[in-house]
């Protein structure tokens, strides 16, 4: 793990800002405005964070222009600080990236194609006819089925798992226990019994995907399941087969997709939401968390489902009178109309 | 990944369909109405897809005897089109299977028993005493523990582990990532702090079981977790310790299942469903997405819980409303009583 | 898998308890009350199974001074007996610990430092730096990223991934498929696209923790995501960057914690429960299972959200007047004050 120290002036160069201190200044780490200490980089991305800038122990701080002029310390100044430090936060990354070279416990089909400056770890399966790019990382225990197809720069974590005929796009980055291509969910029922619907269809995914940990994405039952580029999974989120997300969505964890739905681009659906089957939603939809998603969304906007968390003993009593709702709200419709009856009879 | 080619007539038999056109006409694929191109098969199961008949480009449509007279190209008559389709898909499926034998960087115990024309992949772990059937596949990375059985032509896809005293029926399908035996979560409390219940079960699985990917199988307390002949368990599935699933019944991704819960036989439980500890739900219970089961079914039906998506302003004021639904509710019955009682005086 | 036989002597001696029987009987195995077989020993925890201690056939029982008079065995009497049959079922627990060793598929840097009595199974990788104490298991197919430190007595279960720079404490038990370490959803929006924030912070865990099959714990996003000694987390839970979970509190399986959450010590959070980001849980709060947590607690107590199961025709019906329950609640407070004035005129 080695991690480089850069300058003011490199920093500022690298992400095109007004730079207010020493440029010979060096950085050896990125921090919160309240942990910073001698060294550090922090930023100032909202403004409820201004309170901590005063104080702070960074040795330079990324600002936007207006609060330049209260940062104690060296100063990058930019228009979008937040932005500035995701691609800061680039530089600061360990670099874990094995040599290349394919490990010698590493098993590969003879049939495959391996790209330049691939790197390979220690008990890889690549099975027959599988394509990887060039500079494509697949780390320890990682399972690549037949006929996959892995874009250039991509990275697959330890231990990752994709079955037959899955491609994947350029620079993906897939984390560990995810499971790409297993079979979609499909039975048809027999007298009670279940007959198997053998899942033919793969994966297609885009470039730029990030695949969160024991994420799982199943192969498609006739056509492919589709992931857009630029989608962004976070972990624990089940792709359901034939399922579409378009470009540049985000997921985020435990959210589960059932077969066959169609997300459009620009979304983000937050945790652990549950996506029925074959509808579709359209761009720029917001969902939050936890709600239950049952009929298509056919205009852009924010949606919601659940119900607000109390203390135990007021969630029994309404939830108890929710059980009854349509009796109660009949009972409000009736009363309404007596009280309008007794009124008129009394005008 | 080779995939054969039939003949309509091979078809026909295969589904036991009537046949009506060429019977040397070869099929190349399965694929949708809408979708079908020269040389595919394709199938009309539901009315709602009788708009796509006319037009298809495929080379034969299974049908029903009813659509049969509006196919325009050749048609494989049945009873029940998706039954058939679902047959006809397992001859579509690659094969896969890889050709019996050990692989070298396999680590099997000498006191295992292995059964014939097993295919076991690269640096598969078996422990002492386990039994592996005939025809059994088991793919690369897979864990078998100690004193496991697994039964005939079972199957486990890459990176499954299974703990120690798991028993498997015959003809199952593992899917990779998941977990079958780890420790159901027990402890006692002791002034504050949690002592661990050793889990001193098993888990013992039917015959014809397919278990999803990175779904989790918990081993029971005292006895063994059972999941009965038949049942299908989607991805991202967690069985707790004791629980026990009925024959037939199947369960959508992402739903949790509390330990020492008795599920009935052909039950469905939809997607992203949470069920109680400690309950038992009757054979023939459906239960819809996302519900929450917290106390017995004993009759058959179909079970929900859980609120209906809006726009998520809409949302916010019936929350909030709800929050006090219980104080609104006995607002309504003493507003229905006063004005009952003014009727009354007015009378 | 060994497993020992003890006397009744031996047990008493072992959980501190006053036998009344034959001291030198045998016990083979745990089992229930109405499992129990001769050679066994049960233990009656809950008086609603006080039903079943007259006609057990346990060779013996632990009981609680109550009941020990009603046992029809030999009994061993002791204040809490959930707490004795939690630290007897130690006892019975197979002894799977391999014999100290590294097993030569094993892929392990030679920067790392190895403590004694240590196991290591097949295929383990273990990469630069990394330290593992006394007498830890590692099972096969676990990846151990850089610059881990694992301390005495874990144990990781089979197909375990630790990214770099995780730290575990002593007495660790890390179930199949779990992954410690990636990294945390972290990305800041440029103009639609999604730029990856680097995930420079680490996952600290302490003593005594268990962590289940198949969850996930990322790591910070530039400080460390800590879980507290004692806590026990159940299987399928996703633990977002930065989370912090104070001592001795436990989850159950499925619950998903967002990032920067800080849950006090103490607490239950029951199953498929989602919590929100960045906020924070008191010590020994209780929620329910699948509620909602939305903001923060600031108080000890119970928690809930969610709505009862009903049939499914009842909960369509309830379900639409919850899509307009601020209107129908205005509708109410309008007649109430309507009524009041009607009433008011008439006096």
């Amino acid at each position: 793990m080695v991690v480089r120290v850069y300058t003011l002036a490199e920093l500022a160069a690298y992400i095109d800002a007004e730079l207010l201190g020493d440029a010979a200044q060096e950085v050896t780490g990125l921090a919160t405005l309240q942990a910073a200490s001698q060294g550090n980089l922090a930023f100032l991305a909202n403004s409820k964070y201004l309170q901590f800038l005063e104080n702070t122990q960074a040795s330079a701080v990324i600002v936007d222009r207006d609060s330049a002029d209260r940062c104690p310390v060296a100063a990058l100044i930019v228009d979008d600080p937040y932005m500035a430090y995701a691609k800061i936060s680039q530089l600061f990354s360990p670099s874990l990236v094995a040599a290349p070279g394919v490990h010698k416990s590493a098993t590969i089909s003879d049939s495959c194609t391996i790209g330049a400056e691939v790197s390979i770890g220690p008990n890889v399966v690549i099975e027959e006819d599988s394509v990887i790019g060039d500079h494509v990382t697949i780390g320890p225990g990682c399972i690549v089925g037949a006929g996959c197809s892995i874009g250039d720069y991509s990275r697959l974590n330890p231990n990752v798992t994709l079955y037959h005929g899955i491609t994947l796009g350029q620079r993906n980055i897939i984390h560990s226990g995810a499971v790409i291509g297993a079979d979609g969910f499909g039975f048809a029922n027999n007298q009670g019994q279940w007959e198997k619907i053998h899942q033919l269809g793969g994966v297609v995914i885009g470039d730029d995907v990030e695949v969160g940990a024991n994420t799982c994405i199943d192969r498609g039952a006739l056509t492919d399941t589709q992931i857009g580029n630029g989608v962004k999974l976070d972990n624990h989120i089940q792709v359901g087969h034939n399922v579409v997300i378009g470009e540049h969505s985000a997921v985020a964890a435990g959210t589960a997709i059932a077969g066959s739905a169609e997300i459009g681009s620009y979304c983000t659906i937050a945790g652990a939401v549950g996506i029925a089957g074959h509808l579709t939603i359209a761009d720029h939809v917001h969902v939050t968390g936890m709600s239950m998603v049952s009929s298509s969304l056919k205009t852009a906007g924010v949606y919601s489902s659940g119900t607000a968390l109390t203390d135990n003993q007021t969630w029994r009593k309404n939830t108890a009178r929710l059980r009854k709702l349509d009796e109660y709200t009949k009972r409000l419709l009736k009363l309404e109309k007596q009280f309008e009856q007794a009124t008129e009879k009394n005008t």
